[in-house]
């Protein structure tokens, strides 16, 4: 199962790297085969691990913030795995070239 | 902790709405503050109740469909309760009278 | 086309609703079908308009805030109209009952 | 300003790989910088130039498919830019270290 998510408060500063990093941080720990961008991590793994994670790097901003928004977003596909660079594989295989990622 | 989610399985038929109907049983059944509208659900509680609830909903159809996505977004305010019809209030209040909901 | 979004600032006060306000007389003026919930709006039309909408919205607070985030959501579906109310009532007749809204 | 999406057809077959490759190849065609990951796209623009991109990328399937559902992020912060990137760096200067990605 593939898992985006993005975690930030409300009220806080505009910058948020340093929040950030801390949350990094925890999703390093975690184990999980991962990948950070700049708009969000995509982890791998089943629902109650990835939730676990999720709710971890949620309550590290909640107990700094008093408002903390995170948007998630799932790709659960049936005995589907190494899918953080399968996915991207499959389509440079159906273009026949690599592409930027 | 307010928190809408959506979620469907790709590769079925384009009609959802009898798979949606199970979902929507599941969350009445959760006995948690709840508001269905045209592109998701809002229900209100705590992580793990929620958490729970949108784990049950995902995996009904996981059940029928080899393919399920899942998208959420949470609002979680500290001390803050009864928001699905209060973040409505509020802002009627700023504007002087009622909006369409 | 159904379309559902919301928008606000990162780094301003914790509460939104006056910044919100605005927002929703914006949508208003637009005269398109929508709904107003906890979590976000909801309107139906082409995608133009719509995007229309979304960026006057979007802009508003970027004129008092310098950073602004906006999620959107969009369900276009072939021929089908009036879905703000039709996709509950499609549940409703599945479910032969009303439900929360 | 950075843009995330994804989008995709609801009916069609449970692999997209194909689909996403006609995408791919718009965005490329497009001349801004982007970067594709397993659960979307990131590209940097102004409003405009994004949104003709997206609607480029939700309208190529809907020629092929009769519905279709597209996911759109954006982070809008003022006098920003080379931030697909820069966002990673800023987190790995809070850090001290690069991070996978």
């Amino acid at each position: 199962m593939l898992l985006e998510f993005s975690t930030f408060p409300i009220g806080s500063s505009e910058s948020l790297s340093k929040d950030v990093s801390e949350i990094i941080r925890i999703i390093e720990d975690s184990g999980l085969p991962h990948r950070i961008h700049a708009m969000g991590t995509i982890v791998e793994g089943d629902w109650d691990e990835l939730m676990e994670l999720v709710k971890k790097c949620h309550m590290k901003l909640r107990e700094r913030f008093s408002r903390v928004t995170t948007r998630i977003a799932i790709d659960d596909r049936e005995g589907a795995t190494g899918r953080i660079e399968g996915k991207i594989k499959s389509i440079e295989k159906h273009l026949g070239r690599e592409i930027k990622k």
